[in-house]
């Protein structure tokens, strides 16, 4: 090829190195809410959910529908928490674990919303962050949505075993979160915006590197987790000094060292500035083996305590990074290992 | 609620309406590919596809490993046909019709491209378009690449009953389509950039009319088409006089139809100005009941056909939708019905 990039496409000024995108006119938060289980409840952010399940079920037919109805019951949370109304939202963005994200789109039929699904398994917090940020600091969108959620019940019986089976976890499994959470983002100036805001977004690459057990899901995520942490630092020329924290999604106990060991391996010590919400979210007595998983992980850890220490100021600049395991029963029945990705935004007290 | 919007959040200039994004900074169109299956190869826009496969494998063990091959080779043919390097696109936005959109996820590692992943079902092509639109639009990104796949037989294992069987369609049926269709987009005034931009995106909502049969998509997808075409002619105060032709996905024969009829409810006479893909897609001779669907479906004809017409003046302003049925097997059996959604696109030759 004769010509080079310069020469051929203009540049896309809101944009630094590879992979990262810089939001100059910053989207702010204006709330969040995050609705947990009930085991969740017992576990270490307890105190912060705005509302705790007392059972599965939370009175539906079906835990699918339990799932659907959480997906819309923290989105109405968020708004209503903050005196907004439902229709102040101009586009709901979101997606879930289940085949074709019925939670989402069901959520978003009785919602009534302008609905973009979007899957990037447990990534989609972080990546329908980072697609709303930008859409709102573009100007198109005055006032986004952002949810989540996932259900224990629900996977297990989509991607494992049906729970009636009584199938024992192994020492590397993790267990699916039972949560949504949903982050309301507006321009930052707007009355409603509180002193929270996105100032970058880092796409990540799906990166495999041939993890094949569906009971290891945090070693398949590790790489994806290190790969986009890497690429942000090197994008935005910041190092970890920069931040308070980083938090990652859903590795677990095994999937949070790996992504400690393979950063080092590029030049970043995580040091104790890092932890992963998997590994946090359970207690040690709850014994959950690995820790928690799930799209809903990270994002009850966001949206019930992450964001209020950001508010509060204990935290001034967090990087978010939601991690995905591109886990497919089909595909791992037909051989295939299981890719990860990991999107990141960053978070900053202003 | 004592405040309103207005007071409470700062409004959004590049938006116009309830569902409608403004591209004043235009993306062009740089490339576009079409990859169809055999008996597509055999339909009323066969001449016009980049390649036509022998079979159904492709080369491969699985119909499921076709798909995905057909997902990575069509952002390849896109990108070499204009001379444009892989590494020069900053993201991949798309998503096929497979449970964890597996045929993009296992693209998008093998092309090693930072990657959005979307489930719109078969909505995805536009919803790809307009999320991709409002980023390089808004100056984050230079180059993007909007991808989707569909294929017959991996679609009738996942979502009716296993091709072994030979279930015969119901009238009413539509055949999903073999293909995949991928658009590269950069920057108006662009070297590489082509005569035809992309100047709205218009977001739908999730409708639901109550239609609970899976072999009549159409019905299930036609409120929701209805209601983007009107909210995006109403939101931009545009008529149908202001549009050539306006592009429905995969509606078929009865769900176009039925569009026509809500579209006039609403006041909106399509006339002669409207034909839907997956109607138009094979021939009479052909046979397959209501038509075509599945994301491939409008990705191939709008990337081998609509795009062609308009570099070549022929058409010079599109109303580009893609519209998705939120299908389900679990939500069925559970009793659900089948909610559908629509996204569009205006696209401009100038």
């Amino acid at each position: 090829m004769a010509d080079n990039k310069a020469s051929q496409i203009l540049l896309a000024p809101n944009r630094t190195g590879a992979q990262t995108l810089i939001f100059h006119n910053r989207p702010a938060i204006a709330s969040c809410a995050a609705i947990a289980g009930d085991m969740e409840g017992q576990g270490n952010f307890g105190e912060h959910y705005d509302l705790i399940l007392e059972d599965d079920l939370w009175g539906e037919d079906t835990w699918e529908q339990a799932e659907c109805k959480m997906f819309e019951e923290v989105v109405r949370l968020a708004l209503t928490k903050e005196n907004l109304s439902v229709e102040w939202v101009e586009c709901l963005f979101g997606g879930d674990l289940l085949n074709q994200i019925i939670s989402a789109n069901f959520a978003a039929r009785q919602l009534q919303l302008p609905f973009l699904g979007l899957y990037g398994a447990c990534s989609t917090m972080a990546e329908s962050l980072l697609i709303s940020s930008a859409l709102i600091s573009g100007g198109f969108l005055s006032c986004a949505a952002c949810a989540v959620s996932s259900h224990f019940c629900t996977a297990e019986r989509q991607y494992r075993f049906p729970l009636e089976m009584g199938t024992q976890p192994t020492p590397t499994a993790q267990r699916t979160v039972t949560g949504a959470g949903c982050t309301i983002l507006v321009q930052e100036g707007s009355a409603c915006a509180k002193n929270v805001v996105v100032t970058h977004g880092t796409i990540g690459k799906v990166m495999d590197l041939g993890i094949t057990d569906a009971n290891n899901m945090g070693a398949a995520m590790a790489p994806a987790a290190a790969d986009t942490i890497c690429a942000h630092l090197a994008d935005t020329g910041r190092s970890m000094a920069d931040y308070d924290l980083i938090v990652t999604g859903d590795l677990g106990c095994l999937g949070s060292q790996l992504t400690r060991e393979l950063c080092l391996k590029k030049g970043v010590d995580l040091g104790d500035k890092y932890f992963d919400c998997g590994e946090r979210i359970f207690t040690a007595a709850q014994n959950v083996k690995a820790g928690g998983s799930g799209c809903g992980c990270s994002a009850v850890v966001l949206n019930a305590y992450l964001l209020k220490e950001l508010f509060s100021g204990v935290y001034h600049r967090i990087l978010f990074l939601a991690t995905g395991a591109l886990l497919s029963p089909d595909s791992s029945q037909q051989g295939e290992s299981i890719p990860g990705v990991a999107h990141a935004v960053a978070l900053e007290c202003c």
